[in-house]
């Protein structure tokens, strides 16, 4: 199969597109033959070594695709050669081929091409557990996206909105806050020139947001838990603002609050297959019925995958950045 | 009535015994003439001037109380005039007579006198809602329970065993090492000469606590964080170490874990309800049956209100300290 290496830690120029052997499909496993597969944050920070897989998952960066069953593995009954399914993956996504535990593989929803199903998997698993599942978002809530224009955020912005939360979200240029609206963010907050905390209190009568996903970590910790309503859960996903920022704890403690933070890379397999599960229950639906579609930047060849992560790390783009292995 | 007041704030010579007006029941509210109260660290911070009491909270001190029912106000059907309960307050416990919520009200566990029953409500209530409802500890996990020797201490240990739950815990003598293990710690931490994060890792394989209740806020934040396990949750219910911390979130995040701050006083009513029906579900069986009993340091006459202050602040005591209006 092609698959993309690390020759060696380092930037874009590193990635290396090369001949490997096809993976066979251990017990409850299935092969893929890749049609699509997407770029995350988290993989170019193992390109640049800061990152490694965890324990026996595959070398090769991609943490989703979308493809055709290509071999089933002993135990597997629910797949069958042919079928179309996107995956969530540990890894081994950029590539032409990927095995990948069955319960991590979820049926294309209804009604979309097989190509831009690699762009759901890692937002939608991300969105869903940690928005739904960990921080139990309900439709009479307030949710607070930060980078409202990006994988997760245009994806977490469509799914609380469909859902009946109120969403508040903030991204970095006017047309990326377009986006978030025509999504359905309720209020978009431009973070360049406005303060979050102030707007949220502004649009919340002064009461905050019930749960908060950032990917800024330290960065934001005090200005997120001051966005915070009563009994408010922040959910921090990832890290770009740095890891380590003082807690105040006397004001969690006042509001009653909840800092949780998560990876879903780095969960058992038995925890990815619930996930899995309840995305295609409670997701999909609103895949199929129009409220919620994959936002895809650019989709480019697998031999393009520098210049894929280049643009994704100059943030330039909004929404997700697919990879087709066939093309 | 007789009550406690504070004449401006201070040390304990500052609490005054004076006759004040009788309270009457409002609209869903029970007097009680008051058999027992207890003291609670946040009475003794309530008396500096550093905790005033909820909205519309009576500004005599106390947060529970046993006692019998003398006064039924407009809409409460279940108790009637000399029923014997206990109850969770948001103030006005150091009093002979007191008002409160009848959702607030908890039968006396059967088999309990009614003066030791005023040693329950706040812990109860706290162990109950913290340990089960917010971090959901279950049977098969492990708890960590810092100042086992105290009040909430001496319960959650007793709580979280008969339960099935492994407890370790903390406390600053071998007394009160020696009180923790007879309650049904499997392990207990002498935190003057052992260090609690190693303690942890060598009692479970180097696996961590899967929930740590916390009183000591900024001083354990990263210890504690270093003690739990993989998707464990600590939840810090006071600040007797300082209130404000650097957090490490990249810890965090890898283990997947939360920190919940919250406190059971400023709770809306319907919640300390909720909270009540649940302890006397889940909790007051235990009592009834002899798994869970309250512990006691000292019963005082509440004339003595000022001697019972400074032995808690000299943290000698272990257990609860018991006040009588009526002695």
């Amino acid at each position: 199969m092609r698959a993309v290496v690390v020759t060696e830690p380092g930037g874009p120029e590193v990635l290396t597109v090369r001949d490997l052997p096809d993976p066979e499909p251990g017990p409850g496993e299935v092969v893929l033959d890749v049609a699509g597969t997407a770029v995350n944050r988290a993989d170019l920070l193992q390109r640049q070594g800061h990152y490694p897989p965890p324990p026996g998952a595959s070398d090769v960066l991609g943490l989703e695709c979308s493809g055709t069953v290509a071999a089933v593995g002993e135990g597997v009954e629910r797949w069958q050669v042919g079928d179309e399914v996107c995956a969530l993956l540990a890894g081994g996504g950029y590539a032409s081929k990927v095995a990948v535990p069955a319960g991590q593989l979820m049926p294309v929803p209804e009604g979309l091409d097989l190509v831009s199903a690699a762009a759901l998997p890692e937002v939608a698993c991300t969105v869903w557990s940690n928005v739904f599942m960990v921080a139990g978002l309900r439709a009479d809530e307030t949710l607070l996206v930060h980078g409202g224009a990006g994988g997760i955020g245009t994806h977490a912005i469509q799914v609380a909105h469909a859902l009946g939360a109120t969403v508040l979200t903030t991204a970095g240029s006017a047309e990326k806050l377009e986006l978030c609206r025509s999504l359905g963010a309720d209020v978009a907050i431009g973070y360049r020139e406005q303060d979050f905390v102030e707007e949220v209190r502004r649009a919340t009568d002064g009461r905050g947001v019930d749960v908060i996903l950032d990917n800024m970590g330290a960065k934001y910790l005090d200005r997120n838990i001051d966005a915070l309503a009563l009994e408010g859960r922040l959910v921090i996903i990832g890290m770009q603002g740095g890891a380590k920022a003082e807690l105040d704890i006397s004001t969690l403690l006042r509001k009653r609050a909840a800092v949780i933070a998560t990876t879903l890379r780095s969960r058992p397999t038995e925890e990815k297959a619930a996930i899995c599960a309840a995305v295609v229950e409670h997701v999909w639906p609103l895949v199929a019925d129009g409220a919620v579609r994959p936002i895809v930047h650019t989709t480019l060849p697998l031999d393009r995958v520098g210049e894929a992560h280049a643009l994704m790390a100059d943030s330039g783009h909004s929404g997700k950045i697919v990879l087709t292995p066939a093309s």
